[in-house]
């Protein structure tokens, strides 16, 4: 099985067009250690002809031509043969608007998240131009789905959805929280028997989580932020000055940090995801970074690869 | 005042992620004389500091970071002090949703167009977080607006919507086409009398357009097809596969193609934005792109500048 990092970095992608704290304008100053980053998303494939996306990213455009198994093979074609949704918010989704070009796409979803994306959507219309551009294959946790592509061919890996703590997406804040919001995302290969996780977006940890991550040989997993009060800091007057639990994002630092889990999972990789334009383990030579690394944990980059 | 185009390829940009034909395959590979080119867009500004978009197309986060003018000056904020929007489709609007970063937005469209983005869009939510997080300014046909930012400021630059042949957009397909669905827009530089029109979608000829144009000192017109079949022959059987007329796109080349008329005008800079994928111009040794060149017609491409 291989993975590619199409995007590491959190909604607003690093930097982020309205940003100037010190890394926005450092990362395009070119006058700190760290790499831009796109927004989160993943490309897995156990054959390296048959793909499945893990999130619909805003920057799908550029990452599929970023990465040349993604192109096309024939006038009008396509190797993604599936798209995997983790949550509802627009920066796991909002790329499925732009895979619009008569293109059939199969989803993988829950029932909740499906709803929190296509229900009262007019902009959803653009994929619903001929019978069959989109198939929704549901996500029910616990209850793991062979991938397969299109033609019904298997892709030779099983998916499994796990409920993590989470939240509804900003676009239906209000909205009663419901068990599929936010799942975490296993995919096992059954030719080699391994297993890699996916959790981009985890609000805190549960009593399953550690025994569940240790059973992977690899997992990407929320680097959102550092601290919780990161955003409060940046702007503390401002609508966008919200804390991370609020946003549904468990911070990595502290003695409750996720930091501390992570560092003692018997896995071979431990990589952070979904890193937020403020979080200090962007810069490559910044205290934090060196803790992360410390901990035997990696820090996502656009391109990076994972073999299992 | 200085336009800048951000982006110059019709919805799909080009190459486009699902498409194969001569023209993506070749500029994947470099062995066409062509440039890849992001959604249509335009960024505009009478003084350097403030600028306008015309168009929030998706592809709108690189097009921000790949032009220092649009970059943040302070911890929060962005120079773009409005965005204009020509037409309802998802290649105009599409960006709004991405430029939710908790950051004051002022859009100015036509009534239908507002209505046609918003109406019945449960993502658009995501923009509706805080009073005055987005503020729409109604373009009316022939009724010129001063263009401000969002502290009201002038900016030197009025603009005048007027309406051209058009249709309801793809996620609205099935409406009822109203006058105010696509507008060409005529941007003028008070102090210097300058006169610059932007019209990315244009269906066909009307009595008005010619005399309309002539009167302007640059013009960006629509450059997305050549020919009306040029989908068809790609994809005869598939959904995409429809002629240009039905798409709304005056077709360039033909006695009355859209070419013609261009030759004609008396204007120093006429120039083919919102160029489909297939278009055989954006190979710069082609026959055809001679007879653009021949026409004394311009074809734009990510970067170009016009100073007026």
């Amino acid at each position: 099985m291989l993975a590619r990092v199409l995007g590491a970095a959190a909604g607003g992608g690093f930097p982020q067009w309205n940003c100037g704290c010190s890394n926005c304008r450092g990362v395009r100053e070119g006058t700190i250690h760290a790499r831009p980053r796109t927004q989160a998303a993943l490309a897995v494939s156990a054959d390296g002809r048959s793909w499945f996306l893990f999130g619909a990213s805003p920057d799908v455009r550029t990452q599929i031509e970023g990465f040349p198994a993604l192109h096309p093979r024939g006038a009008r074609h396509t190797p993604i043969a599936g798209i995997v949704l983790a949550h509802g918010d627009l920066d796991q989704c909002l790329g499925l608007l732009q895979l619009r070009e008569a293109q059939p796409l199969t989803v993988y979803a829950t029932a909740t998240v499906r709803r929190s994306f296509c229900e009262g959507n007019a902009l959803y219309q653009t994929l619903a131009r001929f019978p069959g551009q989109v198939t929704w294959r549901e996500l029910v946790p616990d209850r793991p789905v062979a991938l397969s592509d299109a033609a019904g061919r298997e892709s030779g890996l099983v998916l499994e959805a796990v409920p993590v703590p989470g939240k509804p997406p900003l676009h239906r804040r209000g909205a009663t929280p419901e068990t599929g919001d936010t799942v975490g995302l296993l995919v096992r290969e059954t030719a080699h028997h391994r297993t890699l996780a996916y959790l981009p977006s985890v609000a805190g940890p549960t009593p399953e989580l550690e025994s569940l991550l240790t059973q992977t040989d690899a997992l990407f997993f929320d680097g959102t932020f550092w601290s919780g009060d990161e955003l409060v800091r940046l702007d503390p007057a401002g609508p966008g000055g919200r804390p991370a639990t609020e946003m549904a994002h468990w911070p990595l630092s502290g003695e409750n940090g996720s930091l501390a889990l992570l560092a003692r999972l018997p896995v071979r990789r431990r990589i952070l995801i979904h890193i937020n334009n403020t979080n200090p383990i962007l810069r490559e030579d910044s205290p934090e970074h060196r803790l992360v690394e410390a901990a035997g944990v990696e820090v996502a980059w656009d391109g990076m690869e994972v073999f299992l």
